[in-house]
């Protein structure tokens, strides 16, 4: 029997799964609902006992399966550890554990699911082939995954690609949900798309398409920006310019072969990188050679590519 | 005979050089100076001369060394590829080769100067046993290096640890030597901070003792601040602030264990890495559970020690 791997990606309203093969072919996919929460044993134990009968159903044993993969929604620390992940309501938790336990002391790997999400995108996704890969999930908030060598950096105290909360913007006057000001999140999530429509409706009472809707999305923005509304391109450069210096950041220090671009927002397709790619190069002048800028392939499972990428090493 | 390594520091007036233990004892350290510059084979092989004649004064033989690190003071490809260093004249070349022939195909590890300072703070100075290390050195200019699991991130396109130019204040409007506007070098080097006090003095007109002087310098800054010229300490204040948002973007992204401060301008002490770590906490408030920031121990001697460490692999 070929030989399979296992990624889970536990969000807050769901767990999604997917068997597959060591080279990354998808064999199988399904769902669960996340709960109970509160309680990540019996949450964890029933994720494990999913696994068992869909490898059965496959006419897979645990022997045919090299180990699992979980992406969390929250900071993991280097020893598996986790302390608190709000929106499951995790707390003092080594869930790693729990599961191996479970699957008779299978391999099981950990990781932050914005990080495990890049390294699926770094394995079959945009950045496939590449081993040093940035991803920026342009979502509800901005989150973020940096691969280097083909590994996550997860950094010492959890935070590694957390690059949503970098401090980008010095005129900012609102706090962020960590408690800063000027977050790249508070600009470039979908969130920040839509408050930076209002603050300029505001401000401008300028004629825009967007004045008509009574209720913005970051989407209509994009797409008002793609028809050529002036308030909605204002918009969309102060989006890009802070992603723009956010990746030129990312380029002086951990200097990737490629950046990926992923999560609701980035469904704007070729018109946003075009205009993120136009801001990484003005704030990255020092050298005519710089790494691309892609959109992400594999939409919500990055997650579990990732997840069962992460326990092949 | 116990067995050594060789570190070379390629710098544009001297080349320094040591031999150490696989331990990181230094055994003996010398200089040469550099030239012939615009001809790196010249100047290699009087390296290689010069490293040849030193173990045989130390009883040692080619044998006895298990390699060369050498660091240089420009990007390097990741394939040990040098397009340009501009202060030494070097040009399309890759001088690892060079060496190792010399030597009779001893191995020959070659990096950024930078980085390589960073892997020798890592290995015996301020962040000794520390894995995850991101160095910042304060000089003329401002360079940087970051080490994880030990291993130098050198980049993709010879951009890894350039935290010197991320461009970190909006409100600058002069240009940095890369080309770009507001990068961190602008203000944090000893340069930066002259300028800044100069600009300071010329818009306020305040009392200070730094108007006293012929032409100040960075220390005559540093000195005044430390004495409680109010002015010094604007200047100051403004200088680690744009150093706490770069660590905090540091922190956000390849979350090392521990900062270390280095160059000339580190020589403030820890009155500089007390205000920079105040910014550093003010920046990034996500977390409690933050590195640690410390000063370099090794002085001029990094680069030897961690061009030394980057041929042991």
């Amino acid at each position: 029997m070929e030989q399979v791997c296992v990624g889970v990606d536990i969000g807050g309203t769901s767990v999604k799964l997917g068997i597959f093969t060591l080279n990354g072919t998808l064999l199988k996919k399904w769902e669960l609902e996340t709960k109970p929460k509160n309680d990540p044993k019996t949450l964890i134990e029933n994720i494990g006992r999913s696994i068992k009968e869909k490898l059965k159903e496959g006419g897979l044993t645990l022997t045919d399966c090299v180990g699992v993969g979980m992406g969390v929604p929250g900071p993991v620390l280097p020893n598996g550890y986790i302390e608190v992940v709000v929106n499951i309501g995790w707390k003092e938790v080594f869930p790693a554990r729990i599961l191996s336990d479970f699957l008779a002391g299978m391999p099981v790997a950990l990781g932050n699911d914005a990080n495990v999400a890049a390294l699926g995108e770094a394995w079959m996704g945009g950045a496939k082939h590449y081993q040093d890969v940035v991803m920026v999930t342009l979502g509800t908030g901005v989150g973020g995954g940096i691969i280097i060598d083909g590994k996550i950096v997860p950094g010492k105290h959890g935070l590694g690609g957390e690059i949503g909360h970098m401090h980008v913007r010095e005129s900012e006057v609102e706090k962020c949900n960590c408690g800063g000001v000027g977050c790249l999140e508070q600009i470039s999530s979908a969130t920040g798309i839509v408050k930076e429509a209002k603050r300029l409706l505001e401000k401008k009472k300028s004629a825009s398409r967007l004045a008509l809707l009574e209720d913005i999305t970051a989407k209509d923005v994009l797409d008002a920006a793609k028809a050529g509304d002036a308030l909605a391109l204002e918009v969309v450069d102060t989006v890009v310019k802070y992603l723009g210096i956010a990746l030129s950041h990312l380029a002086m220090t951990v200097d990737p072969e490629i950046f990926v671009i992923g999560g609701g927002v980035s469904k704007a397709g070729d018109f946003l990188i075009e205009k993120i790619n136009e801001k990484f190069i003005y704030y990255t002048p020092i050298t005519e050679n710089k790494a691309g800028i892609v959109l992400a392939k594999l939409g919500n499972d990055a997650g579990i590519y990732g997840a069962a990428r992460l326990v092949l090493g």
